[in-house]
C-alpha cells in the first residue's frame, strides 16, 4: 500500500492506493472515531465489494453500518437520489456523528460526497472510488454534485473527503470502455504537466490495460498526486486548476452534441485532447512530435483520436456555452510542450475551425451542400 | 449607519446596520465587482422593498438584476423551490460570476443563501434581512437549509454571505408578533454572554416595541456582535456555539408538541428561556432574582412565559429526539448569571419536569387521571 497526502488548507487528508486495500481495517480506523457509519453504494456494486468492506468496518468495531442502495448509471444524479439518501439516513437516525462512506465509481461519489455536504450542513465521509476514473479524478479536489435538467453538475458543493481508498484489485472487474476512460484521465494529467510521467506511461500503457497490479499502483497515485498538487495549490477552482480540463473544452462539446451518455466522458475527453494538441500546433506553440505523442497514446490507451461528424460550426457553439466560457471567450488550455500546458483566450476562431476539422470527419449536412 | 465586521479564519465580511441603509449604493459596491447580480425575494417583500432595491444596485451600475420571486412562508423551504431558483438562474445564464442578493426574512435567506452554497458549487452572495429576527439571528452564522419531511433545517450548508444589509426602517412594516419573536434572540443574546446589554434592554425595552430608529440600531448592532463572536470562535457549531441555543431544547420541544407554525420560533424559544432559568435555579446555578429578571424582560418583550399544556413528560420525550442531543444524553444551555452561560449533561430528569411543571399548565390528560 502506497499513501499520499492531499495537502489542503483547512485540512489535509490521505489517499490509500494498493491491492487489497479495501479489506484492511487499518485504513478505516482513523476516520471512524466512534462514528455511526452510513455505506452509500449502488446496485451493481454492492454484491461485488459491500461484503468485504462490511468485514473489514467489523474488524474496527463499526458493526451494523446502514446501508443505503442507490440505482447505476449518471441518470441517478438527480435530486430525488439525494432526497432518498436523506430519508434513509434520517429513518435510521443518523446524526452530525455519521461518517458517509461512498462505495463506487464516480456517480456514487459525487452523490454521497454531496449528501455528505448538505446532510445536517455536513457530516464526514471517505471515498472508496471503484472504478479507475474515480480513482484518479473524483476522488481528489472535493467536487461533490449532481445535474439539474438544464446541465450536467450545475448543482454541487466542494467537500473534502476524511480519506480516499483507492484499491487496485477492483479493477479487475471494471468494463475494457471504462478501463480506457479512467485511462484519459491517466494520460492527461502526464500530458499537462508532467514529462517524466508521461514517458512512463508510453512504456507501460499496454501493461496498465493488461491491468497489472504494479503499474495500476503507480498510475493511480502519480496521477492522484499531480491532481492534488493542483488542487492544493487551488482549492475554489480557478487558475492553475483551469489546466485540469485539457481536453474538456472539445470533450465537453462532443458529449454535449452526441448527447450525454453516447460517448463516455473519457473517450470524449481524448478525442478532445487530441483536438487540443492539433490546435496547439497550429497556433505555434506546439512541435509536431508533440501532437504525434498525444495521438498515439491516447490511440493505445484504446480511446477514439477523431471527433464525431457534427462539423466545425456545431463544435463552435457548443463550446460557447459551456460553463468553462467566462464572459463568452472561450479560453482553451493548450500545450505548450509535453509536460506544460498554458491557459489561453482570445484565440481566432478560424484556427479552432481548422483544428476540428484536422480531427473529425466533415459533418453530413456539411459535405452535403 | 454602523459597520460591524465578522471575522473568520477563511475571510471576514461586514454587516451594515442603520436607517436607511438599503437604499445607499456605497454598501453593495464592494459586493458587486462586476459580477451580475440575481435577486430572490419572496412575494411579501418585493412590492414593499424590490424596487428600493433595485434603484440602490442601478446607482452602482447593476442594472437589469435577475429578480426570482418565491412564495412566502416556512413552507417555501423545501427542494422544488430551490430547483426553481436554479432553474431561473440558468435560464437566465448566471455562471459562476453571479452574485445572488436575499431580499426578505429567515425563510427567503435560508433559501437563496442554500441556492447560493450549492448553485454551481458555490457563489457568493449578499443578505437584506427584511426581519428583526433575520437581522439578529440568521444574518450571522452562515447556517443556511431547506426543511426535510423527516425535520426543519435537515439539509443545507454553511455559507458565509459577503455581507450584510440591516436596515432597520424596514421594520416598520414588520407585524408586531414577529417583531417580539425577534426581541426574543437580542434578549437571548444579552442572557447568555451580556449582563451590561441586558441591563441596556431593561432600560430600552419599551423603546424597541415602539420601534424608536436608534434603540433598533443599537439592539442589532449589539445582538449581531454577540452572535458573530461566538460564531468567529466556532464557526462550525459546537462547544462555545451551543451557548446560542439557550431556550431553544425546551422551545423546540414546544414548536414539535405544537406542530411547527402553531408558535412562531421566538415565542417558543420566550417561554423555553424561562424555563431553562427556572431550571438553572433549581439546579443551584441561578438566583430567585435572575429567573425573575428572565421572566420580566421576555414578557415586556411580548412574549410568552409558560409554555403549553403538553405535560412534563411529553416535553421530555420531544427533547430526547431533538439533533442538538448527543447520544440520547440532552445538554441544556443554563444561566450561572444574567450575562454567563454554561452547557450541562447529566441533569437529573426530576429536576427537568419539576421546571416545566413551574412554567407550563399541567396536560388536560394529566389533569384528568
Amino acid at each position: 500500500m502506497q499513501t499520499l497526502r492531499v495537502a489542503l488548507a483547512e485540512r489535509a487528508y490521505p489517499i490509500h492506493v494498493g491491492a487489497g486495500v479495501l479489506d484492511d481495517p487499518a485504513v478505516y480506523a482513523p476516520a471512524l472515531g466512534g462514528r455511526r457509519v452510513a455505506i452509500v453504494t449502488s446496485d451493481a456494486i454492492a454484491p461485488l465489494y459491500l461484503g468485504r468492506l462490511r468485514r473489514a468496518l467489523e474488524k474496527t468495531g463499526a458493526a451494523n453500518p446502514v446501508e443505503i442502495l442507490i440505482e447505476q448509471g449518471e441518470q441517478a444524479k438527480r435530486w430525488e437520489t439525494v432526497d432518498r439518501i436523506c430519508d434513509a439516513l434520517l429513518a435510521a437516525g443518523c446524526g452530525r456523528d455519521t461518517l458517509i462512506v461512498a462505495l463506487g465509481g464516480g456517480v456514487v461519489g459525487d452523490l454521497a460526497g454531496f449528501v455528505a455536504a448538505i446532510y445536517q450542513r455536513g457530516v464526514p465521509f471517505v471515498q472508496i472510488p471503484t472504478s479507475l476514473l474515480a480513482q484518479v479524478d473524483s476522488s481528489v479536489g472535493g467536487k461533490t454534485g449532481i445535474n439539474h435538467a438544464r446541465g450536467k453538475n450545475m448543482i454541487g458543493a466542494f467537500h473534502q473527503p476524511l480519506a480516499v481508498i483507492a484499491d487496485v484489485s477492483v479493477l479487475a472487474t471494471l468494463p475494457e470502455a471504462e478501463l480506457s476512460a479512467g485511462l484519459a484521465e491517466v494520460i492527461k494529467h502526464g500530458f499537462i504537466l508532467d514529462a517524466d510521467f508521461t514517458a512512463w506511461l508510453e512504456a507501460n500503457i499496454d501493461a496498465l490495460r493488461r491491468r497489472d497490479t504494479q503499474a495500476l499502483v503507480h498510475a493511480v497515485r502519480r496521477s492522484c498526486e499531480i491532481k492534488a498538487d493542483v488542487v492544493a495549490h487551488d482549492e475554489r477552482d480557478s487558475g492553475m486548476r483551469a489546466l485540469l480540463n485539457f481536453g474538456q473544452t472539445f470533450g465537453h462539446a462532443i458529449e454535449a452534441g452526441m448527447g450525454y451518455g453516447a460517448w463516455l466522458h473519457g473517450e470524449a475527453v481524448g478525442a478532445g485532447m487530441v483536438m487540443a494538441a492539433e490546435l496547439s500546433s497550429r497556433l505555434g506553440l506546439l512541435a509536431a512530435d508533440g501532437v504525434a505523442r498525444v495521438r498515439e497514446l491516447t490511440a493505445r490507451s484504446g480511446l477514439p483520436v477523431q471527433g464525431p461528424a457534427l462539423g466545425a460550426e456545431r463544435y463552435l457553439e457548443l463550446m460557447s456555452v459551456d460553463k468553462k466560457a467566462a464572459g463568452g471567450n472561450v479560453r482553451f488550455i493548450l500545450l505548450e510542450a509535453i509536460g506544460r500546458a498554458v491557459l489561453r483566450g482570445g484565440v481566432d476562431p478560424a484556427m479552432v475551425r481548422a483544428a476540428i476539422a484536422a480531427c473529425s470527419p466533415p459533418s453530413p449536412a456539411a459535405a452535403s451542400r
